[in-house]
């Protein structure tokens, strides 16, 4: 079983991410986490801030000589900018001026509940992690499992589907077309509907909005087996949902057809099943899970992102100190986070399914690891 | 922190859980948890088996004169069909007859995959255990969970809100007209809808088809500041839809405005913050969590649920013995279990505040706990 | 990875237990898990109530046809005494005649703290569940655990080493002497220090005093490679530790050599390697494990118990609802229960090794298991 | 409940840990960190690279303005020989020279199994992890676990009790004793055995051999009700067996009265209960702890400590690449290190006794949470 945790705020020194229980001997390569994490930070409707970041991982721990040791791996992504927020993240304790003490909650945001659970007058010692800040460390992971993954020909791949109104047509879409999602600049796979995007975008700053919006994460070559339906929290669409919607900004998570199956017959839905050499389906209703088990179809999750709630036209709040009402102030200028959000959606379930091939396979080693995949991807095809 | 471990096949014995880690001296109704059991046995739609389950608890520790007493609660409800099963789900190594074992998987349950990650040759090793059969602990499970909720106020809802293709309308829908919701054979709070769902149903079961669609689930008085931002696996959101999505059928799970959120402008979405004696929204289109922090709003969720699998006329498969197309054999006759699932999800949702209740308060009997959470209230209250 | 919860006071209804995360197929015989409870209950200097137990495990759930089916595995311990006792324990909100509510903590034993911590007036709401009763059905969970270690060959034996005063000598034991140690009343291979220990216990006896003492478990035939030494909860010596110290009475742990190589010098302490065909020792101080990780090696455990708390001429306690002095009521009349609890401590050891068994070759299905550790053994082998 | 995790090589750049789950505002100061680190790298018998050292823990994360945020706390210890390893630690992919990999494993280290078990022909990918370094980040998270627990008056000491043969006089010792402990060389608080011991050190080191030891480590004011005895994983003398047996070189741990227990009577182990204005007893002999239950006295551990594996005059081993024997290699000239490693026990317990606070007590503010612990404290004194 893989464990990880990260820690870091988004003006402190940096993030900090260790991961736990990969086999030794996979070969890393970190320039692949960089350009992970450089995925990330693209994107029209980003804000300034992208640029000061160009975020670089620097490994501590367990790698060696381009390979894991199999001990826990320790990463660093430093900020950047961590000279001009020295005083006001100091670690040691001075006494902040007043006015740098954020009291104004933000709509949309954690502010106000956090600040009331944790008992802080200062907001920002809220802000500070709840930001999607985090989420480049939760990318580097992800790029380490995504290795781990490619020496099972795991692919995940992921795109843009739909920004505010304008919806991509996403039918037939295949692996090739998903490799070219990074060569535009809202990650949609449909030339007429990314310059409708565009637009909006732009006519959205303008207004001092924002726009959320769908992406779509696709995984190939997963093999039969993963998860299982013996229990509720080992069930593989679980754990999904679960990632996916701790994902900053993301309130619906759907499984292949996911709320449309809903609205349909059982006779339209399921997908039959056809055999010749092997097992196969013409259709993907099920996304490539079936009682909580990989079933060999692709897995397909769709996430529905909320737009970013900080508004250049602010909204209604209170000030917590003073109880009065003021409009909420503005932290960031991006307008849309949805290409980021797909690209940090794909390294979570990289994550949940590199996990879920080391519970199955077992193994210190990657030989071990491939060994024991090898034969049970021989006995699969046996059956 | 609370755990919970349910087992049990579909036509085994019984159906088992343990729960630990509820606080001591807590007052337990059994005659409560039977009526939960019984919630979740109706529905208009339903096959025969219904009538022959008549579901009843039957507590075997952890409870003693009314009362929890810190240690694990153990219950077994038993399947009262078990006589006509005996032989074929037979503990003791017996021969089953060759036409007794099933080969046959259906498109849409967990069959196919489950019989080759585990190896079997006979599918019912895989179908008793996937079987939404397996809730009826869950709703146990939860029904405890809902009495430790009860001592802080918070109460749980559920309603119907689509099948197949008939909407109901759910504007401006409070707490006392979700307690009629039981009153409708589909739990859906709209005569006229009730009416076309109930049609809907008697034509789907006539041409073989089954049914799907969509419930919402509501908490009240839900205290601010449950999960928290700190990690992805912390956010209360995020174990919401691992537990929803755990669910048999279920295929997308949406927090407050979830899906739809995705096409509005930021300033449609976020909820404005106010304050007068305390703090107070206008709106909840969060659906009551923030950064993955309950906001002090009503929790909201909504799930979608595919059409049940096992159709009257069935779909195409492929025997795993013989490799030869057939049309998948049926094993009951539902036609839709959405008014079920909504039943299941209500104590889902309960599970998960009780234990995030647990967290936060700590203590080790309710009096403790309590007074713990009438501190924070009062803390609360003056923030 | 494995789970199990237990639940189950000591006079209710009877004791339950559920596993998680075994492999499919794996053969379980019922006769074998009755017979290890059987053991738990022999040994000479124990009380009356050892007759009326006679304990049978009822399988709930998870094995069909004698094998495993890859889901929960629930089993019941009924208490056959539980006609006395169904309505002191009643489920139902009933009230108590106050002198039938203990009041008075018995040293030694978790009455007071526990009282205390979970807020109880009737300490039998504690020592129901504190009580060694409990340890059968983790002699249940264990016997589940020794079918699966069965299929890697893998062995637990022990026996005792001292009571009170009486050492046993135990240089040179071999595994062949170890299955011997059943046929002794206390669990000895040592004819001499067994006539010993049975006058020392009816001496004992006679003065209403009890004893404790110490036991040996070894685990023959673990494959080198089981723990790890990346992290503290990763180690086997420390699991270990935590499994044996949980275990009612035990009071100090020592793996290998233990306390005695704290004495000694580093050239007289540590395992030097040969190689012949494979690495050997001539030695086995180590007990089986260096740095968190199996060596190969035999797995040596030795456990101190303390004497039973309940004499049969008590000690000073206080009532806890007068404050008054009293003597500490008794509530057995069992002498010495070493021998039991060498034999719980064999299944707390297998439980440990088949989890780690699992981790290690993952695997769903007993033959899949099998064939990763069999090609792991094969690399051993050719290192 | 509190989670940490840490990684880092002996000589690789650094070590890191990361921490979460801490209550909001809780004051840390970061010279008592390093006082800490040092206070682990003193002690008579250890070799050189304790000067190169000189540990100082960098912050990353978690703590603002001197005080914890609630999410979690990043730390680094940079490994200040880092330049004179860069190379041989490289994590780029380059090629070591031949002579550079290490292929003789060391008896008593984890070096067999570790390099079997990873599948590793260069044995310092294991002993780098393997090696008490890592221990340096285990200190700096239990002092920030101390510093929890100080809020709550609860303190922790340790003091040396035996090296070799030499036996220190510990009756009676109190509290302002063990304060005095670093003032000797060796930990001990008897002038007489701590000259005894330094000339049992240097001659040992003559002889190019090692010495092992016993500890012991006592916490003061620990509320009664930490742990449970309701199942075996929530005891809290299984907690510490297992954190204090994870250390390195450790091969036996006591509760209390420990091994000595086993060998009395029960009327000479169990602490009889009194009452004036409290409950009180006059002994004791569980060490604090009743059925995994803190019962309010003092928690004392005593844990056994190996020689270190490393000698001066090596070991008969076997070189893993030509099978031929030889005598191991020495990596390390400490003779004695049980005075360190009683410093590091003391963390270890202050981490699993600052997690059992946080689960009893909840909060996520340390004010939150020390209301919650006063006001139990005053219940305690009503029972």
């Amino acid at each position: 079983m893989l464990k990880f945790l990260t820690a870091g705020e988004s003006h402190g020194k940096g993030l900090v991410g260790i991961i736990e229980g990969l086999p030794a001997n996979l070969n890393i390569d970190i320039e692949f986490i960089n350009n992970e994490l450089k995925r990330r930070q693209k994107g029209y409707g980003r804000g300034k801030r992208m640029d000061i970041e160009r975020d670089k991982i620097e490994i501590i721990s367990g790698i060696r000589n381009g390979k894991t040791l199999g001990s826990p791996i320790a990463m660093i992504i430093k900020n950047r900018d961590w000279e001009n927020w020295k005083e006001i993240m100091d670690v040691e304790n001075i006494r902040l001026p007043k006015e740098k003490i954020v009291t104004r909650p933000r709509p949309g945001h954690g502010d106000l509940a956090g600040a009331i659970k944790y008992n802080h007058k200062d907001i920002r010692n809220i802000l500070e992690r709840a930001s999607a800040r985090e989420t480049a460390m939760r990318v580097a992971v992800g790029s380490i499992a995504k290795q781990l993954l490619k020496a099972f020909d795991i692919e995940i791949y992921s795109h843009v589907i739909q920004i505010g109104k304008v919806k991509v047509e996403t039918k037939n879409i295949n692996k090739e077309q998903l490799e070219m999602a990074d060569r535009s600049p809202v990650r949609v796979l449909d030339k007429q509907a990314e310059n409708q995007i565009i637009t909006e975008i732009d006519k959205t700053k303008e207004k001092g909005d924002t726009l959320g919006g769908l992406f779509e994460v696709v995984a190939y070559n997963v093999p039969i087996g993963l998860g299982s339906h013996v229990n509720w929290d080992r069930k593989l669409d679980g754990k999904i949902a679960q990632g996916m919607m701790s994902l900053q900004g993301v309130k619906g998570v759907e499984i292949g057809m996911g709320f449309e199956s809903a609205r349909r017959l059982g006779s339209e839905v399921h997908d039959e099943i056809y055999y010749e050499n092997q097992y196969y389906r013409k259709t993907n209703n099920a996304g490539g899970i079936e009682a909580g088990i990989s079933n060999g179809n692709n897995i397909i999750v769709k996430c529905a992102m909320k737009p970013i709630p900080s508004l250049g036209s602010p909204l209604n709040s209170v000030d917590m100190e003073t109880k009065k009402a003021f409009e909420a102030q503005k932290e960031r200028a991006d307008v849309c986070a949805v290409p980021s959000a797909s690209i940090v959606a794909e390294h979570i379930l990289a994550w949940i399914l590199a996990n879920e091939i080391t519970i199955k396979f077992g193994g210190d080693s990657i030989s071990e690891m491939k060994d024991n995949y090898n034969r049970y991807i021989d006995y699969v095809n046996s059956r």
